[in-house]
């Protein structure tokens, strides 16, 4: 059976598999919701799939599990009440032994066989694509056409990806080999096999605000290069990776295989699991996403493991000139606006000369731009109906906390507003707040504030801004890089300083791409280059050291 | 300049290509001393080459160095006397600066650029080959020949692996993309720019066995992915590194480039510098070859690097029934004795049944086993002028001390014999010793003895001695791995095992392929599955993250 599977995804294979190559526009998986793509009733469908999940226990069977336990509150207000299994330290021996059982099997079935599994598992996670985009808006707080586009089929797209790389790189080594050395009389005859073999287990730790779109992709490259996967939710944002693990399971099973290969670890809020589970010898890798403190504690102290890590950062924009400034304050507002501003991508600042821009529509000095941001973020979002569909929830009160300290740091250029959600009276939704402050006042801006919070960096001209965008994002890192200029000149300065700092560059956008969004295929997601992230998405060092090469070699003439 | 060294090394690099692909006999440098090959003189000259050294200040200006030290003694007794620049820890500043002063431009240069001047600097040390050869020799005790492939022709293919492996991983990347996606209306189009870009410094740190075979695969791999590398010898064996840091000083000189790029660090012994420099900021790429402390210390410590470490294991051969009874102790004797079994690959431990073995001359006891191998090594190093030819001298008295103790371990089969070479009347050279201990000794056998000391196993019979391979491999790790058997299942049973410990087997071998032995281009040297090395030479892991990828994006109407 596990022929066939990768047989029926071939196309979808060879398709991922060019893309990563000459990196140009590629997705697998249609991202409009409409119905005309997939069908009258799947978004009816997916809706009460998610709804049948709310105030039951999720039937998943998880080794090492000790009762269940409800850990999710969703940022729109409804009563999720699923209970999960619980995991606790206890019970970790119990699951790392089950999670090794099936590893021998896994590693047997070969390359082609396990890249089968996990293409078919995609290609059911795509089934349930609607059902998936209402738990990840639940509980990430994304608005429903973010959740099925960043949530759904571009976190579909980006685990291809990964599968993609790791196929590929799994086949770069032959699986025999004929070796024939010269030597005085005959040669020295000799064949040797090669066994792509995983390292063990390992461990996925997933984020609230991109429970999928984060996690599926060391998930995928794990599962593939022959690991057993156990995935630790964030507390707050479970039902998208159990989905995510029943699919898994399910599949492995059917295929013959130890469903227990992918388990689930939900964890009471508060628990602490991450250290134990991650310090854990069995543990060989390690996705991390979240927080800067504990993906350094994760660095430093997990050392049995390769670990890949999705941290906090300072983006940042370079605001030099432009010959679209309309079209320039219309895309940073919808960059600075969407998702509330908490994505690890979204631009925190935004260097701006004191003397002001030349722009298409004249001179604008550093308050008229920031006026001009403000007045687009306000028409953005002016109608709270189609407001609430870009902004979505505020994640969790932290957010709300820093918001709330924000407007101390410097002059409101623009306030925070609250919004009404028309559909879920007790969604907690703002919209951006725009803070000016001083070049040197590199204490607030240098470090992340992450939410619904941008700083307009007040700078002595471009040099400066791009010095501090250098200066900021080699020390506190950048997951994203923006410039705004019509001199070369400049863009070349600044294409420098992004190399220097190790971030991406967007260059000039005013149109439907923005600064926060990376493409699948074309796009690395962070570049392992500055603190913000040691790994991108997703590149040969994201696969290769997800498996080792066993080797065995003799003469030809011997026994075999 | 640069270009003309890509195109003049291009039939060079296109068949190390070709041969990391099917991973059949490749070799790029010759590995026979012979005149025939290498000149009437080249022997002479590069002996002569390598006196002129002695006695004398090496001619490195290093960045940071305080004064110069002596740190070396042959162990063929000779006065070596050169003096290299002494970097202590108070010029690291200095040296590390210096280093990454020249990393813009050589990022610029382009990954053709760089492969061509790594290109250059490998045909220029095939040129000092038997000045590498002598240095070789003389600070890691290699006798002549051994030193002139392992230390030279092998080490260059080795090099040549890793600059192949390097240039393809950069190279999976397209420099430019065009990226159209397709929309309501036109599409919206994108190009794309991809740079690589290097870590920033790299640290290799060196052995005092095989200071250039070891090292060379890191150095490369560094460079050519566009890292500064700061070589930090071992006190005992700099000669070797200090005349590669020469030439590849003087390669990047002529190309433009800065010659800091590559730095020797030489410390005297006991200064204790590798700890510090190895967790300098600036230090993200670490290469370690030697003891296990060590190693582990830089992999749980050196945590702001990327850490690749080959450290101690516990090399097995298992030892069932033979159709080739003599031709394998023959083939076993060599590989104990060779360079005094002082390599990280010589097989400590050999696991025999208690009840003896099937072979084509009949049923042999363990005690016959024992005694077989014994008179093989016995007949193999019976001529003391033939025998300082394969021993050559033991390395350091830590060694003399290990093989003083060892006979106390178990019953002694073979006892270690002092010769006095002929040539070198202070060389210090020993023969293999042999002692037979229980399977139950483990607390002796499972730990690395460094040096001409093997352990003859006794097991209660086949099954006992796989699952005593692969415990002690798994928990001591191992860079090889043999078995020696008629019987198929057998051979399956082993190499699960194998598979299952991490270690690369050689099943039967009783030619002139030998366990201790990995041939470049086709053998990986260590897996990275084990605790004997975190990485192996060389695969994609072994490159991949040596660099990042750093792109920029715009659309196609924005200026450029």
């Amino acid at each position: 059976m596990t022929t066939d599977l990768l047989s029926s995804h071939r196309e979808r294979l060879n398709g991922a598999l060019k893309a990563i190559h000459d990196r140009g526009y590629h997705s697998a998986f249609p991202e409009s919701p409409s119905p005309r793509v997939y069908g009258e009733t799947a978004a009816a469908d997916g809706k009460a799939a998610f709804e049948a999940h709310l105030g039951t226990t999720y039937a998943l069977e998880i080794p090492g599990s000790r009762g269940t336990v409800v850990t999710e509150q969703s940022p729109y207000g409804i009563a999720m009440d699923v209970s999960y299994p619980r995991v606790v330290e206890d019970g970790l021996d119990e699951l790392l032994t089950a999670a090794q059982q099936g590893l021998p099997d896994w590693r047997r079935a070969g390359i082609d066989a396990r890249t089968g599994v996990a293409l078919e598992i995609l290609d059911r996670l795509h089934r349930r694509i609607f059902e998936l985009a209402n738990a990840v808006q639940h509980t990430s707080g994304q608005a429903f056409v973010m959740a099925f586009q960043a949530g759904g089929a571009h976190a579909l797209d980006r685990a291809l990806e990964a599968v993609a790389y790791a196929h590929e790189e799994m086949n770069r080594y032959p699986a025999t080999a004929n070796w024939e050395k010269p030597a005085k009389g005959d040669p020295i005859r000799m064949e040797k096999t090669f066994t792509v073999t995983g390292r063990g287990v390992a461990l996925v730790i997933g984020c609230n605000t991109f429970p999928t779109w984060n996690s599926w992709p060391g998930l995928f490259a794990s599962l593939v290069t022959g690991n057993a996967v156990v995935v630790k939710p964030h507390p707050l944002a479970v039902l998208p990776l159990a989905i995510t693990v029943e699919v898994c399971r399910e599949v492995l099973a059917e295929a013959g295989f130890d469903p227990n290969l992918v388990t689930l670890a939900t964890e009471r809020a508060g628990d602490g699991l991450a250290k134990p589970l991650a310090t854990r010898p069995e543990v060989k890798l390690i996705d991390f996403t979240g927080g800067s403190e504990f993906g350094e504690w994760l660095e430093q102290n997990a050392t049995q493991a390769t670990v890949f890590t999705e941290k906090a950062g300072v983006n940042a924009v370079i605001i030099d000139s432009t010959d679209s400034f309309k079209a320039l304050t219309g895309n940073l507002a919808f960059t600075l606006s969407l998702y509330s501003g908490q994505m690890c991508t979204t631009t925190q600042n935004l260097f701006v000369p004191a003397g002001g821009i030349e722009t298409d529509e004249g001179h604008k000095s550093f308050e008229e731009v920031g006026a001009a941001l403000a007045t687009a973020i306000g028409k953005l979002l002016g109608d709270d109906a189609r407001a609430v569909e870009i902004l979505g929830g505020i994640v969790n009160q932290a957010v709300i906390s820093r918001l709330d300290l924000a407007p101390e740091y410097g002059e409101v250029v623009l306030e925070s507003r609250a919004i009404q959600h028309p559909a879920f009276p007790d969604a907690v939704v703002r919209t951006p707040l725009l803070v000016a402050v001083d070049a040197d006042d590199a204490d607030v801006y240098g470090r992340e504030c992450f939410g619904p919070v941008s700083f307009l960096v007040k700078t002595a001209d471009t040099a400066q801004s791009i010095d501090l965008f250098r200066s900021t994002v080699t020390d506190g890192g950048a997951m994203t890089a923006g410039i705004y200029s019509i001199d070369s000149k400049v863009l070349d300065e600044a294409r420098d300083a992004a190399i220097d700092a190790g971030v991406a560059l967007s260059e000039n956008l005013t149109g439907q791409v923005f600064v926060n969004q990376s493409a699948a295929f074309s796009d690395f997601h962070g570049t392992g280059a500055n603190p913000a992230a040691n790994a991108t998405y997703t590149d040969g060092a994201y696969v290769a050291s997800r498996f080792r090469v066993i080797q065995s070699r003799r003469h030809v003439d011997s026994i075999h």
